[in-house]
């Protein structure tokens, strides 16, 4: 998946995705692989080595800041698939990430809100793990 | 400031406005007094009542999802400083502030989190008790 | 479908959404009653009873303002075919909801007016009662 | 003001940026009049004359679509100062305009509104002939 | 295709979109042809004979303007897919329109870049003339 | 204004930064140094190193996907203006970059149009090397 084995950002961007998300990830890096490598590589350097990695705040609170970013742009898709993905896969619960989409209630507006919920809703019911 | 001294709903929200950011809030309610007095009413009786008041996530945690969403919106203005002010308020160091703009990037890109670091660091300016 | 039948303002909500379009509205509280219930209660109790049954503007003037806002955002899913059909249940023409969206180009340009009207498109084409 | 006097299509929609709102359309048209003299060119046909002047909606509905399309969108400054004036103009009252954009809360949420009434508010203590 | 065979504007429009996207732009007008006739004629008559059709900027760099505007505000669905198709129509590469998506990574963030790169993957993957 | 000297994406970034746009360059990274200073410094290193260095396409097309972007958004402010400036430091024309923001406004709408043509406009008024 990776063609800079020897680039210590990119191994730190390749191992954290791994940790928090291996399917999602790889299936975005898989997906852009022929028309546009350097998308998937610069996710992996920049979002996830540069950005996600930092530990100012917890694991848990970036991914509460992600999820309301997400949320307040009105992005569906992929995107928030992934990281609703990677919030469940460490730890946090499916209420957290429900009330997450709530607060932002006032400032983004139902419209935006019901989308987000819509999609954590769709994850929710394919995944055995969550209930 | 309020003329619905006996709805509880409105009493709740006023108090939790008044806790975490008097100045900012009774200025939105005066400022629009006379023009629109609902939309004042509103953001006590929704926003800060039926929402922000939801004690499922910490309100540290409240304060990351609402600058997320205001910084990923490009909200400036009057909003964003009640968000940074009620931030600073609550205990939110000035650094875990600028932290939350900063994991914006890979979402919203550079404009929208330039635009909410700008804010942030006119209000630290502003204020004797940070820095 | 209410878990709060003795709250006059969730009864007020409840009855508007029934009245003007009690198929989407009922399919949302439905969608996110066991992951989110208090959405749907936000929807009825804020966006129905608190706004959307005020009478300053007519109903017919509120439906305008509703898709227009909708449409600008560019937001389509369930919220517009919501509003949709909430407009064509309360007796506007399909062309004036049509021509809502022709006034909204010069300010949110084509492709989300396209995206607005294509909804429009497929509801109408649904809906044996319009032509 | 216009430098195609004869083309019908310019003159209606000059026509009716005069009559319904002089000043800012004049501003507008003579602030881009050197380094872009063709968008006020486009505004004046495409806006005006094309858009703005089909009355399949009432003057009034018209108004109430352009304000929430440009208060859903975050729109300030100089195109939503012109089409609040516009409104007041042809009799819109304050408390319509205002009511307006509390029905876009649900939709638009908070920031978006104040944003918009914030605007609402400096043009009414501007004009002598609101109150 | 036109009613408004005698309207040069609307004559200059239509062979304008012949010439670089007859498949999407006649679906277009096709698709609204009886629920909203104006608007594939506003579009041919603004988007493409006012607009599209000057020659400030080379045919090459008006594409990348347009994708870079699409990218930007999220815009998927037929809008982009028509615009995609039009590059690709004029002999844009696949490669010159996958860098004009990542060339708005600093602006738009990834998830609007990797909403725009999924169509682009899609649209290569269903035309035969490009590998 | 480098603390990073040793690093290679950091001083090919920093070049190219002072290559088209020193002023305003140096004011941000100055303006974020003390809260702030990984703001600074990915912009430095994603922004300009690693995407705006990209040589697939032309110096000149970079600038137009970048003006595009960034009126689409409804940027203005610093971003913006930083971003007519580099254009106009490497002689993309003024007339050029105004065609830019027209041929954004079938996509964008004239409010976004019109906010970008007034930062145009304020900058060709300060700069003596423009007319």
């Amino acid at each position: 998946m990776s063609d800079r084995p020897q680039d210590p950002r990119h191994q730190r961007g390749l191992e954290l995705m791994n940790e928090i998300d291996p399917a999602d990830g790889g299936r975005m890096l898989d997906e852009f692989a022929a028309i546009a490598p350097d998308l998937g590589r610069f996710l992996v350097e920049f979002a996830f080595a540069d950005i996600y990695s930092r530990s100012v705040l917890s694991l848990r609170e970036r991914q509460f800041v992600r999820l309301a970013a997400l949320a307040a742009m009105g992005v569906g898709g992929a995107p928030m698939r992934a990281n609703i993905n990677s919030a469940l896969n460490v730890g946090v619960p499916v209420s957290d990430i429900a009330e997450t989409f709530i607060q932002c209630l006032p400032y983004a507006g139902f419209p935006r809100v019901i989308t987000a919920m819509e999609q954590l809703k769709a994850i929710v019911e394919e995944r055995p793990d969550q209930d």
